[in-house]
């Protein structure tokens, strides 16, 4: 099958590689339909992401049809139209159970194998290891291109986000980074009943489109010298009830510091690189939250009725579509995100 | 009447003042017949507190009883013993009423006001605002150096460390740092069922009075080289559920941020001075939460319930105790505590 | 001044009573602008209610301007534009320190006075006890028509059905009742991003209603046959999660114990007169949960916050206008709802 | 192997009958070494679940060693020792997904398999379909007399008593019913720092050891007339915060409606045959909730962790003593368990 292979920082290559099988019995091979890139990819690319080794098709996220199961799955069946969730998920270990299988055991307390320590969605099938429990069946009336980003990105945003956020009726949410896990905070912040939710990035195409299609109330150019205070105008106790972080700078978290207000809560999302300072002397006074994680998934069912019922619309996300033989073209338009006005690009089989 | 007189960085006195007045309806004035002196009195002393200007009488704990109340004071009757709430609550205001009187708006913003921004507790008696909030009856049956540390680090334990720590049924507990706070934390831990409770501190005395007197099953002394691995060892999971700083220093929370185990909870208890390195680009993808605050207070209902049906005792913490008119020696004393093997001091009239 | 005034069953009047005056320190006197006439107000005069005495002011919704406050009164002054809080709340007693004004103490274990133990709102003026925690400042921007409903239904639909009944995203919710108070269940819950919203009633107008102003995405009439199995088929897992019960007779709340599904929720905000039968045989093994209550009105300035910013907005519950002094015309509608299409009328000065 | 077997009402049998064999990729298969009897083994013994057929092999408690694992067994390895969740639990539907295997849909929406509608644990061998999630795995040191109970009643005291009843520190909590459920509810509330537990029985043997060996602070004899108004007396606040039923007749769970108080909790564990008269009319202003439901075992894991570190000792559970084979004569002395003084029999091999 054809495959997009990591070579190394800087080589990638769409080329032929053998097909997947069944290596357990709770292994399911999916014939891949539809997948997409995620930023993560362009790091692994870059040489920042260690573990990826030459050789690893790459990508997490894919929506297609069960073509093979294991001996030990039950649950799913050949044929059967699933998502896969990015964090492979084994449900037995401790951590699985309390519901954090971003902290898998079964491999080593990462559950992000897919296209970083196993191969990945970016190909034409792609082995799922703990099918039963990683993937999630889709209903029929649903799109490829209406769930695919149930993958990643969304779960992302509505777990680190949202609900750890603890986004509540009336509260001024504010979410910095108006980049694809941003939006998805944005809109998923809506089921919280939010008074307000303000995007904040430097981006003008991005801000307007945070609030044409993802619920966004307000939006604040950060570049503005007075963007804080814009902020701060916009809220009704002096600063935001919930901040969210969804860039991976220190700037951008250190600002969260400054503005949220008593009692708020700071969710961080984005990927770091760096170690911030945090302003405890004047922090420790003032009832925050903060909190930070790798998403887990496990709101994918809800978040896919909440699309099948028409609650949830992602679709806008996808501002750019392929043949998934176009990889290597997708990846230059993803990986020139800002110039081609794009969120997320989708690849079809 | 006497009271202990802030005149400027380490200038204090035990003086002749004028006896406190109902300034508005919702006053109370209570006559001091216990009182204790608290870590932040001595920040005071040592000028790191500038809004503490010259001639403010000190002190935020106390236990007494009522001898006149305002206008407005339904719920309180003169010769009713109670104790002071060490954060002045008008139970009005937004913070207030989500409960959270630590930002109390009606004095600006901070709930902190007695023996701060108006006169306080070492003294003969006391004006307290807003007394229906602001003071808790106390049952017959106790005395007052059972209740004395409700007004403050109990509370501050039980609320900054514990609740804001979600310590559940079966947790790993640590608490770094086995001063009163500390030990407030760790002895109030118990009511949510915690597996472990290991005190952590240099010092041989206060880890040795934690097992004893204060519920933790384990100690270790941070002065060992291998402190942390033996941390580690005493958890089922590789690392704390949960971690309470009761410091105030860089390094402690920074320890935190080291030791914790994936999905779990960081709770600052400390004061800080300083602002810490927070590693985010390790932390991002741990899933943990830290919190920070002040006291509210809220709690101080329940506690006293607690102490009342012999579930709760706090009179190891009263390691030493003077006449109220020995104040300067009591500072003395708990001014040089490591020396003297002190946790608290109480005065009474 | 003129009142609306009970004399005992079947009997009321639109009469000169004496204007109230301030009898504590913390009363508050407001000047009624708006009011409206509750459910409530007609059982008691069925004779229903035997606590309510001859003479007594009946009302406990009003909007108003504040004439005069009590010497313990600081948060508010004259002038002011208030709500009134149907539930007097102390804010000193254990009920209303942990949320729960509907048992305050202070009033013998009752937060309902206005027009049951003291005089009420369907008069000119009205003498609000605890003023201070009860009342709330309304945002100038506001019409009296806009925030009249916060006085008791919108938070008695929220705070009884929509937060005991913890809808959560994705939810499939009833509400058994499209009355005033089911409908302000029904748009109250949008805030939790429920998946469905199933309107049941026997009136197809209120059914008509329910769709196009309170957020109902279903309909379904309980005159039908199957009414039961039309929900059953709108519900993703067999049941609904949350059920709703705003009509207060027997049978309607035993509907839902038949309908709920496992792990599902079923609050009552009906007032009921005749206990019911709970198949405890087949429910116990359910893992379901029920609560009922009174309202606090704890949730109302969150909710005044969500009318203010646009996304929430309770006029269409306003479908008869009168004058103050058209009181008893105004009864005349109300009592004869049904009849006249009527959901709440409003009567302002 | 020999096992006890169900003939239909009042007969049973410990005879012969085949080895259980792997059936499925996820079953493993178990060697009792330790088993027990459950008081719904005496129900259907009288005919009380048709859902039980005759040759049924009865129990679903047990310890034991692992002697074979289906392909798709991943986690745990032939010779493992063990302890059976009673209820099986497939990890990947709907409802074990929310933490729900009680209604597990891979069984036809039932977790109660065990000696239900599966052979079960009182037997040589036994059969467990889907072995990965409806196992624990059991710390060495732990005898299995220590965890046996950990199959059923512990957490069936501890989920549908302990954290349904939301047990808070300080709060006044009831047990009506102080047979091994109830004692279970009781011993595992104290990891929620109540202020006082009272036992309620009629049997003076139970109550007396409710207080000895299980945390009862005090003990009710429901046989005394005043019995409600003693237990009143106890409380702080007029009445019960939580009361758990742990009878299962309607007597036991309408006191509990009587007594509790308003804000209270009512979470029933008993199972019921009758359904019982709710008085709604009184009820509906309480502001109260009511619980009911099957064990999960989803608290299993932190039960074991409570066990091994010696804050959770329920050895006192097992009053008498059998080897399996004398598994005739252990039903005699259960099923007479109050002439006995019986709590739990245990059965080991």
């Amino acid at each position: 099958m054809k495959a997009l292979v990591y070579h190394g920082p800087g080589q990638k290559a769409w080329e032929d590689v053998p097909d997947p099988k069944i290596e357990d019995p709770n292994d399911v091979i999916v014939k891949v339909e539809t997948t997409t890139i995620c930023g993560s990819d362009l790091h692994i690319l870059k040489g920042d992401v260690p573990t990826v080794t030459d050789g690893r098709v790459l990508g997490h996220e894919a929506v297609g049809t069960i073509v093979e199961v294991g001996a030990g799955v039950a649950k799913f069946k050949v044929g059967q139209r699933v998502v896969v969730n990015c964090i492979t998920t084994c449900g037995t270990c401790n951590y699985c159970r309390i519901g954090a299988p971003s902290h898998c055991q079964s491999a080593g307390g990462i559950g992000w194998l897919l296209g970083h320590l196993v191969n990945g969605t970016q190909a034409e099938y792609v082995r799922i290891p703990f099918g039963e429990t990683s993937l999630h069946s889709i209903p029929s009336a649903l799109t490829d291109e209406e769930v695919i980003f149930i993958s990643d990105i969304i779960p992302t945003g509505y777990e680190m986000g949202v609900l750890n956020g603890q986004v509540r009726p009336g509260d001024d949410v504010v979410v910095i980074g108006a980049g694809p896990v941003g939006l998805s905070a944005m809109v998923t912040a809506q089921f919280m009943g939010p008074r307000t939710v303000t995007a904040v990035d430097l981006d003008p195409y991005r801000l307007e489109a945070a609030k044409r299609d993802f619920g966004a109330t307000h939006a604040v150019n950060s570049g503005d010298a007075d963007w804080m205070d814009q902020i701060r105008a916009i809220t009704k106790n002096g600063g935001p009830d919930v901040i969210m972080e969804a860039v991976g700078i220190p700037q951008t978290l250190e600002s969260a510091f400054q503005l949220i207000r008593p009692t708020g809560r700071i969710a961080n999302i984005g990927v770091h690189g760096k170690p911030v300072t945090m302003p405890i002397d004047e922090l420790w006074i003032q009832n925050i939250t903060v909190t930070m994680g790798l998403v887990n998934g496990t709101s994918a069912p809800t978040l896919i009725d909440l699309i099948d019922s028409g609650k949830l619309n992602v679709k806008p996300l996808a501002t750019h579509k392929f043949s998934l033989d176009q990889m290597l073209e997708a990846y230059e338009v993803f990986g020139n995100a800002g110039k081609n006005n794009a969120l997320k690009v989708v690849l079809s089989a």
